[in-house]
């Protein structure tokens, strides 16, 4: 009922910023080691009504740290180790915001979240596959979505002055659960007991000293007089340890994203999207590289981000992240790409014999896997098309891997039957492991989950050009259409997809998109998402008298009682 | 601000009930073949207000099935092949009726939904553990429901008339998810590839012959002319390749559960829970044996339904299914034990030893199995309190282990100071692999799961009677007061309890019950009925323009397209 309605103005989103910018963080580097300091300017929230109080944030604090932690992959490859820790006195930083949250609207905190925790992965992937390890150096109280945010770091110390806690309130005093990870962490990754995390989430004025090391919640504990030399002292130790490859020591630099956007049309260099409101879709086009890339790493750090897979995937990343927030109405997302197969796999074999060596190649391959993970958890239908002139191979592939649907032209383009151009797709390296998704599979073994047979099959094509009906036979698209039938599947696919219930497609994505195994983060983004959205759009928490509305106010909520 | 209310005679259910008074089923056994035909009354719904028509089904259906399936497991030792098939011509079932849905109150959906799925992770329990090979034989279109209880059989066929489809309508007809295991089995259990499965569940018409086999959404199609040939040859056939363990071939019959139910109390012979509806608790107190076992599975055999684990059990059973449906108010069970830990554990000693032999003892830790994972995915806080005068000890402990907090009296009973009696608790076999979570994990590996001292630790005291201090410094209890601050510590948790959101209790209770891996059973709990959860409450299902009420009207739903 609501297709047709605009954008509205107040919460369009600009994820782009840079340190210069920042309102709510500082960026510090001395040497192997950064320092990311928090703090919060009260009066920056991103949208009216709502003061940022005790390093509490909203969206417009978390893009801040999203790009600071992509500057410190990209822009120094000499950092180690990376101290987050706060610019206030006794508080480390206490959550989300209440205010921010109680007068959001539901799709806008669920976004909110998924964009939060994806951040949080990050910085986990960072420690884990970069060499930069993050510690978390709280010195004063984190609260709620402050000890989330230190959860992701690989290390967390608190400082021991007899009021400093870590917490996690949001049940006892918001009737929500801690929806950024925070419950499936302390249990899959910290691996605090479960009776002992069940007291610690209904404990609002949380845990400190001996006790919150004893429960695991925290590493370790420090006095303020030790402090500045114990952080200083543990990081210099995780630097040390730190796997961080080698490779030129200049960094590159991530100069800023020249972006178009208007009502219709979202244009970058490599990609873009154009927004059809009429019919609820966004049509996005991926370009491959004009030219072949240059012979050698070296030739990739001069290019810095106008290298073509860096560059392409920081479009792809801000336009998922524009269209998820600005976007809702826009329900499916219609992937095509345009371009050289051939240039491609080209890119993905340089990046890929160097990534075990170049610090670079690995950062690339490492933040195009996020940006294809963004894509498994957003909430909107994928559907790609695979037309002549696309060029569906390797790394580009995935876009087709990681749709919903796939349809492929058996034929030539129906504007032009007389065309000898045909669809193709190539399987490459970039295909079978590197680019995870967040169950730790590819996307290719988990589209043959359990069925070895089909894996091995399509396997065996690696490197070849496959035409649709081969590539239909091998089970790499869905539907391979003739070009007498293609417009008319293609169209009438998109409508049928636009007449469905958008929550319950949500729902349906979230559960085929994960076939086999699950992780941290695929329990944070389906077991753990999935309550937190039923939780956050009940009465009990967003009601008129419910918890989140109640907060602040001295007045108790007024729950249903019944256990659902 | 319900906490008082009374419950609905409307919706008392009960769930005792057996094959002379089936409504809706027939069960038939026919040497080592039994075959259930589902038939089902159109009149006989549940609830007043809706018709059951082209055997779709309500609770009321569901009980007599679960009844069934009981019953062949404990009545007929003989049976090793069970066919599920339809009375009905052209159908084998339409799912859960829609109108019944659409006038459900959500509490009542969910509720229901989680009975469903226990009952067929029951019939795959049946399948896998018992040597009971489940078969459905679709003589007819199985749509939905229909063919999510389907997809629980280990071996699905369908009639190949040229009409007879498998479907899962509910997205594009309901606008909400199939919820009872769907699309969990389809493609984790069933390895449809996603994109099929996509397609599938979006195509209300449903999927038949040759392209469902392909599609591996069925095993096999068979034309009319054969099927009852080949429905008697595939039964014939997993008859004869069953695993089903020997032992005297009568069965043991599960004789009427005497249950005495008022509005304070719900009494059985070993099991009884007080309805406390002021404090928003049912307190549960499960007694052990008053005598020791019988010296050998014989003497087992001879005691039957009185057999103290298997009665107990089926008490216990009945206990939480009457709570879950007909107490949404008691939010919190509180479980005691009253007994002679060295009786509970000579009983699971006498099961455990001929669980491997004896299709009895199999069965009896089998349905103990299922009966305590009904524990783990209840929506209501458990809380254990081990007293002098208990019995937590091997398969009672698993109370204690199921609970998210467990209370240790470390001192005398409070009314009793001078007494020498102390609570003790006491691991053994049995909670070391036979009573494994739906993560496919003991209890007691789940609750040191990434902690293997603190397991090892555990471990090492098995046999041992524990005491408080020790109990809680293994990490086998939660807290263990002293006499002095017992009844404060307790009342104190359980008001608490009942001052937060009902709702963020049953999402943290749902993430924190389940660390570690990941089974089909876990996602359906988690990760799908969790989405269902939330779309079942959104007005696109549920509101007055929403999908499930404009069902049948001709009208077409009115969504609000925004994505969340």
């Amino acid at each position: 009922m609501t297709r047709h309605g605009p954008v509205d103005p107040a919460i369009a989103v600009d994820f782009r910023t840079n340190p210069g910018r920042y309102r709510h963080w500082r960026l510090s580097v001395d040497g192997a080691v950064a320092t990311l300091t928090m703090d919060v300017d009260e009066q920056g929230g991103l949208v009216p009504g709502y003061e940022l109080k005790l390093n509490s944030y909203d969206l417009g604090v978390d893009i801040e740290l999203y790009d600071a932690v992509q500057r410190l992959r990209f822009e120094h490859p000499e950092v180690k180790a990376v101290i987050v820790t706060s610019g206030k006195e006794k508080v480390f930083c206490a959550g989300a915001n209440i205010r921010m949250l109680a007068a959001s609207a539901h799709p806008w905190k669920v976004n909110f979240c998924k964009f939060t925790n994806e951040t949080r992965n990050g910085i986990e992937d960072a420690t884990e596959n970069s060499g930069q390890a993050y510690i978390a150096a709280l010195n004063g109280t984190a609260s709620g979505g402050g000890y989330e945010l230190a959860l992701a770091c690989g290390h967390i110390m608190l400082i021991d002055d007899r009021s400093s806690v870590v917490s996690l309130p949001e049940l006892p005093l918001l009737g929500v659960l801690p929806g950024t990870g925070g419950l499936t962490r302390v249990v899959d990754k910290r691996h605090v007991r479960r009776d002992l995390a069940d007291y610690f989430a209904t404990k609002s004025e949380g845990i400190g000293g001996r006790k919150a090391v004893a429960w695991k919640l925290v590493d370790e504990v420090t006095p303020r007089a030790k402090w500045q030399d114990t952080v200083a002292e543990r990081s210099m130790l995780a630097a040390t340890a730190s796997p961080r490859l080698a490779g030129p020591g200049a960094g590159v630099e991530l100069t800023p994203l020249v972006k178009n956007r208007t009502g219709e049309e979202i244009a970058y260099t490599h990609v873009s999207a154009a927004l059809d409101r009429d019919r609820g879709v966004a049509e996005i086009t991926v370009r491959g590289p004009d030219v072949g890339p240059p012979p050698d790493m070296a030739g990739a750090h001069a290019l810095g981000a106008a290298f073509w897979t860096l560059a392409m995937t920081r479009e792809l990343d801000d336009l998922i992240l524009d269209l998820r927030t600005n976007e809702p109405l826009l329900g499916t997302w219609v992937f095509r790409t345009r371009g050289e197969a051939a240039r491609v796999l080209a890119y993905d074999e340089l990046l890929l014999a160097n990534q075990g060596s170049d610090w670079l190649a690995n950062e690339v391959v490492l933040y195009l896997k996020r940006t294809l993970k963004r894509l498994d958890v957003t909430s909107r239908s994928l559907i790609t098309l695979i037309e002549p002139g696309s060029c569906f191979a390797g790394s580009l592939l995935e876009l087709a891997l990681a749709a919903d649907r796939s349809y492929m032209l058996d034929g030539p383009p129906p504007d032009d039957p007389d065309s000898k151009d045909r669809a193709a797709i190539r399987l490459g390296a970039a295909n079978f492991g590197p680019l995870p998704m967040g169950n730790d599979l590819s996307r290719l073994t988990t589209r043959f989950y359990g069925d070895n047979a089909g894996f091995d099959g399509a396997a065996g094509a690696i490197g070849r050009d496959l035409e649709a009906a081969e590539a239909e036979q091998l089970g790499l698209v869905t539907f391979a259409p003739d070009d007498i039938d293609w417009d008319d599947e293609v169209r009438m696919a998109l409508e049928e997809r636009a007449s469905f219930s958008p929550d319950a497609l949500s729902g349906l994505e979230a559960n085929y998109r994960f076939a086999g195994p699950e992780t941290v983060e695929t329990k944070i983004f389906g077991r753990l998402s999935a309550w937190q959205n039923w939780i956050f759009y009940r009465p009990n928490a967003s009601g008129p008298e419910g918890a989140l509305r109640k907060y602040g106010t001295g007045q108790r909520a007024d729950f249903d009682q019944k256990r659902v």
